[in-house]
């Protein structure tokens, strides 16, 4: 009997988390229930909520029934626009991203020009920009050192971070700022789930025989994970669940690390699970 | 007829030449001026306001007379205890580390935990220490990344860095601590004259056959300067006057650099940049 390590960190963020769940109390209420865009890049839990009735909206109209704004958040102005359809919408934006729209208003009204430092066409980002804009603040996406040229002619500035950012970048940009304006007042947005996933991978996959990440293989957190775990312990596997497992894999493996990324749901991880202690026992 | 090439940013900074310009003003219209520790670290230019009648107080406590507080401030309590000995204070701190003051001050006001990057046992540190505390502010002086670590549970963290700082440190610093607090307001209170001085030296060395370096052997910034020149000029000479100037420095030199520490008056200057060309013709 092989020893399974599961990362503590591994499956759902606490925002995703959170989603799934104000989705699931809604469709035992209502009947109608559209989420903008796939809730997060997982075939099998969008598959799961799909039996549950949540539609996926892709850019047509429904006459009526509930919008569902996912983690990521949306412009206001998109909001707006729904509400004005006489669509009811409920609000699943990740609490942590809430953070972020406060901190650009807030700066922006403190008089700072506002850096994100982020992707320009993350759904995250363009929510954001949308408050900034809300508030007439001046403000601009830093994806690289070399986005702040035109940064540094700006004597007061704000900078925040999408929430998934990479913690190296975010620390450069602010690095960099600080000997060039004047003042800069900085809140780190940043959400650490990522960052203590990636960290506890780091640590698993050198001690097991064989290391396992589960999740969507269009999910870029997970194909991410799988990226290190390949780097430090060649027998490592990215799967989407349970059926890909392979016997062969764990012939002779005393240890067996598992983790997933921030969209793979616990009963995908738990089916994972269950099938290793068979093909090890 | 060698080229002489004089850096622009050579001698006297700012703050230094105001300093010295109180100085000689006041011992026009008064007998007894006192400063508090030399002036600046270039012996001949001490003599020279000696000869003016400037006195260099060491601890001892006069009876009468103005005392000038140099460059790089004192803490407040100091100045209210030589006040309240009856004697009159000029204070010719720069403006450059005055707004450090200030900036700790305000930082201090709006709740954040102070840090300030610079060498704790520095007189300028020990006196914006000095109007940290007069508030009743936290804080801590910062001279490498192993200082951190106490800050790390601070929430909202102010930073501002002693004027002469080393610029790589402070973004290292700022750069840090961004990851690790929520909130960090950054005031860059560095002053570019070291910076450029530097900046030029690294220039004009590698262009010229001979670079001669102006400053008091005490100095530690004509001494960087020398550093630097020697490392891409082997043909490099530190001088404090044009006495120490050899003629066989010069033999066949076509083109010749001069620069000089942020304590060199520039009459010491004009002296070697004289002797130079005598030595070329």
């Amino acid at each position: 009997m092989a020893e399974i390590i599961v990362a503590k960190s591994a499956g759902f963020c606490f925002g995703v988390r959170r989603a799934i769940k104000i989705l699931e109390e809604l469709t035992q209420r209502e009947s109608c229930v559209y989420t903008l865009g796939p809730i997060i890049h997982n075939p099998q839990e969008v598959e799961r909520l799909k039996g549950l009735g949540v539609k996926t909206l892709n850019g047509h109209r429904p006459r009526e029934g509930t919008i569902v704004i996912r983690t990521h958040g949306i412009p206001p102005r998109e909001e707006r626009k729904i509400k004005a359809f006489g669509l009811k919408v409920v609000d699943a934006t990740c609490p942590y991203v809430k953070a972020v729209h406060e901190a650009v208003v807030s700066l922006s009204k403190e008089g700072y020009f506002v850096v994100i430092v982020g992707e320009r066409n993350h759904p995250e980002v363009i929510g954001t920009l949308g408050y900034l804009e809300e508030v007439g603040g001046r403000g601009k996406v830093v994806e690289d050192l070399k986005d702040l040229k035109e940064v540094f002619k700006e004597e007061r500035v704000g900078v925040v971070a999408q929430t998934t950012q990479r913690e190296e970048l975010f620390k450069e940009v602010v690095g960099e700022l600080s000997l060039w304006v004047k003042e800069l007042k900085v809140i780190n947005t940043i959400c650490n789930a990522t960052s203590t996933r990636q960290e506890e991978v780091k640590e698993i996959a050198p001690k097991v025989d064989v290391m396992l990440i589960v999740g969507g293989r269009n999910s870029g957190n997970t194909t991410r994970l799988y990226q290190i775990a390949k780097s430090l312990n060649p027998n490592s596997y990215h799967v989407e669940t349970q059926g890909e497992l392979k016997r062969e894999w764990f012939s002779g493996a005393r240890r067996v690390g598992i983790t997933a990324g921030a969209s793979t749901p616990d009963w995908i991880i738990e089916g994972v699970i269950k099938r290793v202690r068979e093909l090890c026992s």
